[in-house]
């Protein structure tokens, strides 16, 4: 992509080449621990579980970029080295359904009951596909794991993840997590809107199809303030 | 179209060429011509006059798509038809160069001075990169079109075009504006987040490049309520 | 407090004596009640049950204004005539605690535990502070009452009331609740940045003490579409 | 503070004196001058200057509190002391008088043609009710000072105040300007949604009368992180 880009600017190829340059990651960017927080959005079984709704859409993605392991690795390494980590679901109420102006695939998770809360009876959503994964419920579940109420549509615009990283200071966000051009992505250019800094992990995220995830890079690396793979987050954490 | 898509959930290929089907639009979206209004992002010498620092970038799709003309058939539309027509700049303070935060292709626009205004001299506004494309000008300045405030990232988060469709009782926008999978983008996912009904028109935008643009449609084609071209937006709307 | 504003302002008095009119709320409005929402914020115990933790606070304005019944008639009102009815609480969690930037009355709430989720036992938050108040569990739990996620200052900015509102095609709001110059306020506010039109019912909120209650009416007047009573809501839905 | 409020829940009358006894401000807050700026609201003619469609409404309150002086105390300091200035206007185009949904006051200021930009003809801007007020202009056009684009309602929702100061690593505000419980309150609250710290200067404010005035006094004292004087502010500054 990014020779394609340079062609085509033609007199600003500088500005470019230097572009080039940050999205090598050397050196790797310098985060304040006390500042900076991992945030991983839905990570929920509906996603990651082998029989999860959307599971089939993203398996491939899954595979290929070993997501699954490198989501853990990112909040294992928020635990031992100090960060904030915060996890962002998404998941409809029952009611949720009655929306007259849900766009496109938001209607379709609507309909087919993907990522949703089973109302009436709390016990189901253990384990529902709206849920946690299980393997990561012990990072979540820590005790300190700031676990945000459920966003609506793709971004954090309407429930409490801004807040309570400001709230705690947090100015810099490390961002993982699921649908890469999805939920992701509308959780970087929001973050951003709001002035935080976001360092996607490419690596620790998934997409419908090789063109959504091809989107997804397209978008991270010239919106955000950094692109990384899960080894530079935790080589970047690491001192 | 939400048949099809569950079938899909067991096959990956299956489901995104059902996606494709949907954006045939058969039928057409019925308009309320008093609630939905026509926006148009960036539509500024930077990106669409030949010298523009940013035309370069944009050439090839904006060529390939005829967004030039496309962009001012939505603009006479939006006229003949009494709709509401706002126009979303996307113009930098010289002391915005100061942002210590910003994003990757931010602080390259900043440092190049592209769409910038020049400061302190007014009169030099007309006619700079900042400035809106002189073909359009007879549409923005006819007294009626809203013209808000300068946006500082990509989505209107930072400037009164949310609050300007709102107190209009607009809740339905038909998209179309540079740079398709930066500001339309963003628009789109922001207006979405705040309940409009979004319908980007998917030849009234352009991209840095092929795959620019293929991120832009993969997102579009999910996201937004619908995607159209500028022809059918003009049926839709000449009833 | 009309009649002295209407001393200061000397030259302009015509415009504020059409602010007295229009304040005597006579026509009553018209409303679209597709289009509008019945909002209450924080109808919970430690507001309003008799041992609440800030029960003591609003005691006298809850007794003088008749609160807690006004509230049961709103959303009696909304059922009986069709209206979406919203309830927007106010929860901490344990973690919420650690918020190094809270406001002056947040530290104290936080502090004292008020409104505080019993964390990890989800049992026990049945009847607890953060609990709603009793009586209007029926209006609440009947599955048709819009029940966002809790705010975590004092406006909606930080949970999904605007979008569960917008998502339905709602843009007005009659609003009333706890507490009166502080979430009843903000919600105002914030509700009518995004556009909303909003009708305050200024007997059914409670303020903590007679100065409270005064700068709640104050803000009111001044902001709001319309102030009205309990009965003039019933009366302008009787319809 | 803390301890007082809490012996307080028991008997209303001692929470307010307790409440009042916050306010002494001993000892005074520390502020990190390269994280905190002085923003001050609505610094314009048709508020400040004697002849200003506003002035009437403030004028007893202005001379009260020694406002105008005040106020270029905080612009002086902000210079002297190398913090950061930034003024938010409220300025409204000719097109905005269309809104279908103004709230009680706005649509009089909008029919009245307060703090109006003069369409058409920008020459005229300079002197209008919606200009700065003179005197402060030295300290506004300095080329330094952070002048964002005019807010539409009463808070920075519709503009980039927000984005302004989180881009430049701000993440406390020392707050002044006008109307007190109008713009003032207003901005308070939802900068503090945002997570920023606030802290209201009461006598670099004015309100339409007295119980305007009480109004906001009661509910900075309970909403802002701190309620200080600008001899409070200039000494916390002075080190």
């Amino acid at each position: 992509m990014k020779k394609t880009f340079l062609l085509v600017i033609a007199g600003i190829s500088l500005a470019f080449s230097t572009f080039q340059a940050s999205a090598a990651n050397d050196p790797l960017p310098v985060f304040d621990k006390s500042r900076t927080a991992i945030v991983i959005t839905d990570p929920q079984n509906d996603f990651l579980a082998p029989d999860g709704k959307l599971h089939g859409l993203l398996a491939e993605n899954l595979k290929e970029l070993n997501t699954v392991a490198n989501i853990e690795t990112l909040m294992k390494t928020a635990k031992s080295k100090g960060l904030a980590l915060a996890v962002d679901p998404l998941i409809y109420n029952a009611l949720d359904v009655d929306w007259s102006r849900a766009g496109a695939l938001q209607r379709q998770l609507l309909d087919m009951g993907a990522l949703q809360r089973v109302s009436g009876k709390a016990g189901n959503f253990q384990g529902s596909g709206a849920d946690f994964y299980g393997p990561y419920k012990p990072y979540i579940h820590d005790g300190k794991t700031i676990v945000v109420a459920p966003h609506k549509m793709y971004g954090p615009e309407s429930n409490d993840l801004i807040y309570q990283l400001r709230a705690r200071g947090i100015d810099t966000v490390i961002l993982g997590g699921l649908v890469a051009n999805l939920c992701v992505d509308s959780h970087m250019r929001a973050l951003m809107e709001n002035g935080f800094k976001v360092y996607v992990v490419k690596d620790a995220v998934a997409a419908p199809g090789a063109d959504a995830y091809k989107a997804a890079l397209v978008n991270y690396s010239m919106i955000a303030n950094g692109v990384l793979t899960t080894g530079e987050v935790t080589r970047a954490l690491g001192h």
